[in-house]
């Protein structure tokens, strides 16, 4: 595939292509591997340029070893009529993620332990895994459930759990320094738009404009499945990860139009934490603050003791806490360009605050000459023009120590625009760059 | 006596026992010195291996030097008509400590300068004592006082005040290691309940218990005159107890049933400090938080500058606050044994937290996969269920700085809850002792 | 001049001297360079010795090089029927600070680019002055503004602006040690009380007060123009000052009757701003408290990156905070003996706290024996003295970390009421000073 470029202007909001993409790649049936991965994988790959890399079944990875491939064509039950009254062509959340092969005819009763529903949201099909365990099952409404007639059932799986392999996406985008900012998200759930595909979209379109735009700092992208493709990651890289990540965000959970919300890192003040903390403060004040006990993807393995990079999470609704969650709700409903959008715009502000994020010295012992610069006003009167203070409040607290982003929080100004008047001091010679 | 054990059974609840024990120390004339001390080492050394230990008066000790040893057979006031209307076999309290004696007839005006007594509480004995200077002096009800009629009065104090010893106990009881629980409590008032008795009972029964269960700390208990006591008691051993001790209590005012209170060291973050705010916060959030300035009792020796000992207080009310203190209503009605059983609870929940509180690393890099040993749920479900949660959590924070007090307080979970599975992770190996 | 000291006898409270002295000064027209600022110098060193220092035009002084010196004989505006309708005689802040020799005939069209008003205070004469770019132009209430007529108008400004000097005073008054407060305050505005004459006369004052009592630190204080004559003093003193200076204030803004504030220094706990804030909180706990951020006199390069020098403020009605500031307002009636005596009380005692702050250790392990040094009442009984318990508390807190105003703080006792029991205590062989 050669179009990589998206047909939009690169100037115009990418909420609606981002939409676009996400409905897209929402019918493809992804598991932690498996075809859906790779297919997945090879879409974000007309977007970016995108390393696919493939790791074995049975490679130990830390604690763990990477488990069989697992692939399903098919599934489906039918009831003692001979009615087909579930279908995964319909809804590929109708089979728990790496059921076994099954083609069995059982009673009503046999086949209950095999079904997983929800009382509290009897319209919904639950999404449910057994990634370690080999078992079988259907997932589906707990109204269609409580119908269900005595009787012999036919249930098929018509699925395959191999010897295969883990597959990731990998986009490296160099800046002038090797100082990277590491950017992880999640491809290892079937159709569901909140809680996945709204993770990978953003990521691939922060990608595009990052390609774009002059930059600092390096950018590392993982597209990877949770939690086994993480520790895989962090496996083979983790001392190049420890050595180069100034900032990390793992990106999940942008898409929904909700209230904005916030993880911190296991430390709580990485510049990943400060600049989440500080761009939302400024443009979505009510947003909500999750602590690290709240944690549930891939910051778990991020943050583990040991591995301790300094990633963070900006998000909309958090994993397990809309009811959506982890169902068949979680769709394209659920998700909006105007979400999408939204989100992209706080990851956008974030990664230009640590663009910016330098740790400035004043030049000048005492305050600088400014009016001599045509910086300063020449007649004095009773009042201080508002960006002459945000220079002088700049330079006085240039000190060698604070970076950028302590002292916007100290002048209350956002980072973004004190950046400016940094440039145009250090242009004067008035602010050097200590790191 | 060789009858050193209870006769309770070991799992029963000590409050009955503990009340007894306190009504058979209750008539006791203790004071800094003399035979009422002795026999209440006697009595305790009954229960408990006591070392009991003498020191010669005039030997100095820091500051100060140890004082004359006082010892009292009677005392009574006859009034002009000779009736003896106050005696000291009704009350010990009726004699000012360390009195003189005196066999003399005075005015009535004469007496009043001898004479103490409380308007605020007219029918309460007050308890003075004049340890440094020498005088004496009778305490009585002002009722009665206000009653005296002019005439002679015929004073008597059969007392002795010489060159002797000051007397303490000492009962080690070793454990895994050498760093030590000091538990200092004191025996130097006479009838007083809760500002005196409350303290070694419950410090008896606590070294009972520990001798009877595993324990990797070594627990020192000192039975010490106030003040004179402890200090004589720091001039023989500071440079033990600095090196050995990691935490210590110092037991008074634990046996009536009012509030639960708490009283820092001067350092305030002491792991004596952080077990017991941890172990109130959780079983009576409801504590009052005394400051270091409120101190009163001998940490004011253990944390002066340069002894710097981790001694905090846990007490129900606090010497100075409460009406009867220090007066013969501070007597067997106060104490009760359902106070002494909830204080007794909660210091033993404090060295359960202590014993329980070590720093551990996690061994695994990222989370290990807790399925395979079955300690996580094969089904993905919405819900993590609480005590896998726990777990992770414990993982998570183990970083070999946290302490498991640190972690507990982090997830809001009692250390004593929190302490079985850091057993279990440790038996997979998933966590390590760091310290 | 050898009548130095002040005719008011030593101990009586300095208010109405300090008046009249604001008084004295006030008609004299100061600016940033001229024959105001030496004659202002030559009434304060009546006062107190007083050396007056003087640098060439064109010196560099860090970023700045000194400007031309200013002088100004007399200025005028004549109306189209040859009244004289304003008078540099009348009111020194008629004309622009540093405004060019002029002697023109304009149309109004022509004089109004030259005329400053303030719209907002109609009455008021704004205090104006353009040191940095050569202009001329004249202030004047704006109800005149708006009532002068078409017509050709002739207006003169007697000044010379040419190659001189800048003057300012230093007055060294050494103590015991060679750590220095650092005591700044201005001498460049024309008729204006508060936001001028309150601070050079306070100072003054302050001057006579330490000159005539024990003091353990020596004192500098600098009566300078402002942002020039702190930067051309720092520039020709910086090492000294680091290497010596342990607290300073700016003084300004404190001959008003409104409340107190406080500016802090930008490091924010320095022994300033703790004796500061100290101060306030016993005296004054409604003050006021400015953040850096508030800044805008000489602790803007007092504590400017590089220079860091420990330098606080404490105020009456800050700068730019007052409707009458930077105008004919701010006169001698905004100004008042009460308004000024309080502010010199306050700093007094901050100067008295800093004197006093020293760190002590107490020199004995465990509380010393106070009673067999008079210092504790041989009598125990239920209450402690107020001045036992702050003579424990001093002793409980010198640890050889503390500091006194730490202590002062933690006890919540003012430092100026712990002091005198510190000299007891130290006299006693009971508290070391460690510094």
């Amino acid at each position: 595939m050669s179009q990589r470029r998206p047909e939009r202007h690169p100037s115009d909001p990418p909420g609606q292509a981002m939409y676009g993409l996400v409905k897209r790649l929402f019918p493809i049936c992804r598991s932690l591997t498996g075809e859906g991965v790779r297919q997945t994988l090879r879409i974000l790959g007309e977007q970016i340029p995108l390393q696919v890399l493939e790791v074995e079944t049975g490679t130990q990875v830390f604690d763990w070893s990477v488990p069989k491939e697992w692939n399903i064509r098919g599934a489906f039950i039918e009831d003692p009529r001979g009615k087909r009254i579930l279908d995964f062509k319909d809804n590929n959340l109708h089979v728990v993620g790496y059921s076994t092969p099954v083609d069995a005819r059982l009673t009503l009763e046999e086949l209950q332990e095999h079904l997983h529903s929800l009382a509290d949201l009897p319209d919904a099909i639950p999404y449910i895994t057994s990634y370690y365990a080999e078992r079988w099952g259907f997932c589906l409404p707990h109204t269609q459930r409580l119908n269900l007639e005595k009787g012999e059932y036919h249930v098929v799986i018509d699925s395959e759990l191999k010897d295969g392999h883990l597959s990731y996406g990998e986009c490296l985008i160099p800046g002038e320094t090797a100082e990277e900012v590491f950017l992880s998200t999640y491809i290892c759930h079937p159709s569901m738009a909140n809680n996945e595909l709204s993770g990978p979209v953003i990521a691939t379109f922060l990608a595009q404009w990052l390609l774009s735009a002059p930059r600092r700092l390096s950018y590392r992208m993982v597209f990877v499945p949770e939690t086994i493709g993480s520790i895989t990651y962090l496996s083979k890289n983790l001392q190049h990860l420890k050595r180069n990540v100034v900032a990390g965000f793992n990106i999940t959970c942008v898409g929904d139009e909700r209230v904005y919300s916030y993880l911190p890192s296991r430390a709580g003040n990485t510049p990943a934490d400060r600049s989440a903390i500080h761009v939302l403060d400024h443009t979505h004040p009510g947003f909500i603050r999750w602590t690290y006990l709240d944690r549930g993807s891939d910051e778990r393995q991020y943050c583990s003791p040991g591995v301790d990079l300094p990633v963070a999470s900006v998000m909309r609704s958090k994993y397990g806490s809309y009811p959506e969650y982890h169902t068949s709700l979680d769709n394209l409903g659920f998700v909006t360009p105007t979400g999408l959008q939204g989100s992209y715009d706080v990851l956008q502000k974030c990664i230009l605050v640590l663009e910016a994020n330098r740790v400035y010295r004043a030049t000048s012992l005492g305050e600088p000459q400014l009016s001599r610069r045509g910086l300063y006003p020449t007649l004095s009167t009773r009042d201080t023009k508002e960006q002459v203070r945000k220079m002088m409040d700049l330079l006085a607290y240039a000190d060698g120590e604070n970076d950028l982003i302590e002292i916007a929080t100290i002048t209350g100004v956002p980072a973004w625009e004190l950046a400016p008047y940094a440039e145009t001091l250090r242009a004067e010679g008035l602010l050097a760059v200590v790191r």
